[in-house]
């Protein structure tokens, strides 16, 4: 590892080298079948199995750093490994092993006049550099993840935890080498430089394709606001749910609480609550009751102090904030109208739900608004690449550019055209 | 039309207002009905047939300046307007409108164990910027192809073409009105400044989605150089046809002869042949005299110069050139394997074609070639959206983003997830 004062040139020289071998390990990757791939993730799960004392050595040499750098308890709380969540990384791995190969799948196929046969087939992407935070078990999925779609990847993992990451990457090129696929094809950059994430983000001279950034909010609007290759991801997910005048009370109820309460710290839990003003005042009251009952603080507008004594008033602020936490806002909207207005202005295009009977409402619901995932009658915290029967995910994408909502393998895939004639030329 | 000399300050702020503006009327046009879209565009149409003699009259001043300018005849043809062309241009926006329209389109469709159904459903993009140069067709094609995807388009021609793409845009925006679609939706950039082009290529503060250069190369080098936002395009289409020696002798004459000089200006024709070194030496003299019948120059290898006496020697450039023009490289490579490393190393990763009738060989080439199109027995001349059932394209893209291949109206879109649930909370 690189001094964190290696000067400029060599983090550039360093991060291109890495580049060039990635490229150039994407392509036996690319052709690679589905039998070697999964031999190689099921010989990197049993190098972890039988490495785990070595890992275990090298995460407590970043816990001991993290805890003598003051660290909070919750960062170490994600930093720590011990042997569940080594054998949750394992079962991860073979979980991916066991996924549909998306290379070479048919996406489309059709026939035109003359003859010609064509076939719309998936390809891998080529390079995705993977940039995360101290959670180590990245280093592992986001790896699996990449070589199952046939992709190399340079994974770039917080300073934090480079020892638990280098010590599970070792076991990464393990399983690639016994398999005789390029140990390139999983890289690990060995600087702890935040230049070289800043190499990394200008696509080490078109050898990265995509950029994927595993983290908070601040990481990921960095990775934004200064990739000059796409990014796959989400700055935030600040989820809605209208509750029409239509809903079913008690369903709208069991959703509401579940969206919010189920887990708060998760980017599909639902953040704004917005209250068709036709609503019976008893169902509205029983919705913000139910939220204040499970410890939900409600920041809400008039109304909606009126009907919870616990409310505090909601600023604009509010509207704009994912809280990751047990708070919500909440607010009466006009009707559908209303709530597509205030979604339309506040959301960060994530997920949003519709509580509704009215088939108008959900038609209308689903048509205007534009996020990557929309659900009728159904908790946001559905909004998971598992839920979603995706297997795996690296993330999910609130972008429009080719992966939108959850980023499984397939997501991490191209397409390229096959043509099949019989000696057409053109006339 | 402001002066070239408008100072950078009043450029930014003119394109900022015209962000801002197309980013307004994308929503009204994303859920505007297949109807109201198609009648703008039938709108279109009849109004430039009914204002021709305004369009041609603003055409003869573009021509013109363009005279006076002293530019090239080649320049002035792709300038000029006259009956005919005016006729193609409408009848262009009319098989527009006949194409399905791709929003609201389900790509796929799933039920999942607890009862979810879960529908990936086309959305329109967003904001397009559509860069060109002198052609002022490209303000209708690409005005209407845009349209009918949903999306907004701000269209920046080149200043040769000011006041002809002016009269058509008139046109357009006319037909927007007429069907009770915001104005907005079709912009064209009001100013000649170059500058300009550096904002659109900006984005506009997250205003446009996309931007898809139309035009030479030195226009599509800078917009991908340059661009923050991502970029449909092709630098260079530098197309191979491969011939194994399992081909049928009289099938790789005739498509290599078509491909090559069907027409020789297109991004698909063939640029560079590669002869399998167990070819019949028959066959190969066969192929290359035909093209050199055909008034073809052959820049070859030692082998093929023996072949042809007219062949010169090809060097190293000719290989990673584009001729655009009736001139092909040609070389013998070992087989298959020799022909996917030629194409792996100068190849743009536009358009590539296998000749033979070994399925061995045709299946390695389609599984190892990472082109946007492979084709089997079949001329590379038919690379185009249009051949491919895909109706009008807005041009070809050979990045791996999104649209790959042909981008018609389905590759203007983007998706969402619509989730039908019944109630369902997740546990």
């Amino acid at each position: 590892m690189l001094e964190k004062t290696s000067p400029q040139s060599d983090v550039a020289e360093v991060m291109a080298d890495i580049g060039r071998r990635a490229k150039a390990a994407a392509r036996p990757l690319a052709i690679a079948g589905t039998e070697r791939k999964n031999r190689a993730l099921e010989a990197m799960a049993n190098a972890i199995d039988n490495r785990r004392a070595e890992i275990l050595t090298a995460n407590a040499r970043d816990v001991e750093a993290a805890r003598a750098g003051g660290m909070a308890s919750s960062f170490i709380d994600r930093l720590q490994l011990d042997d569940a969540r080594i054998d949750a990384i394992i079962t991860g791995i073979r979980a991916i092993a066991q996924l549909d190969d998306p290379v070479g799948g048919v996406i489309a196929a059709w026939e035109r006049p003359n003859g010609l046969k064509i076939e719309r087939v998936r390809t891998p992407l080529g390079v995705i550099g993977v940039i995360y935070e101290s959670r180590p078990n990245v280093t592992a999925d986001a790896g699996a993840l990449c070589l199952k779609a046939g992709n190399a990847v340079i994974l770039r993992g917080g300073s934090d935890s480079f020892h638990s990451s280098r010590a599970i990457h070792a076991c990464l090129v393990d399983g690639l080498q016994s398999a005789g696929l390029p140990a390139d094809a999983i890289q690990m950059v060995p600087l702890s430089d935040r230049a070289a994430v800043g190499e990394l983000l200008t696509g080490l001279d078109g050898a990265v394709d995509v950029i994927v950034p595993r983290g908070g909010k601040s990481l990921v609007a960095r990775v934004q606001a200064d990739a000059r290759v796409p990014v796959f991801a989400h700055l935030e997910g600040i989820c809605h749910i209208y509750v029409d005048a239509s809903a079913d009370p008690k369903m709208a109820r069991a959703i509401v609480t579940n969206a919010k309460m189920r887990r708060t710290g998760i980017c599909g839990a639902v953040e704004t609550l917005l209250l068709d003003r036709h609503l019976e005042p008893q169902v509205a009251k029983g919705i913000l009751g139910d939220l204040a009952a499970a410890g939900c603080e409600v920041r809400g507008d008039d109304a909606v102090q009126s009907l919870l004594s616990e409310a505090v008033p909601a600023s604009d602020e509010d509207w704009r904030t994912e809280y990751l936490d047990a708070i919500i806002s909440a607010r009466f909207v006009d009707d559908i109208g209303g709530a597509i207005d205030h979604i339309s202005r506040y959301s960060s295009g994530h997920t949003e739900a519709v509580i509704a009977e009215d088939a108008g409402v959900v038609s209308r619901f689903f048509n205007e608004v534009d996020s990557a995932i929309l659900l009728h009658n159904a908790s946001t915290q559905f909004a998971d690449g598992g839920e979603f029967g995706m297997g795996a995910e690296i993330g999910i994408a609130t972008g429009k550019m080719h992966a939108r909502g959850p980023v499984g393998v397939e997501q991490l895939t191209s397409f390229k055209y096959r043509v099949h004639g019989a000696g057409q030329t053109r006339p």
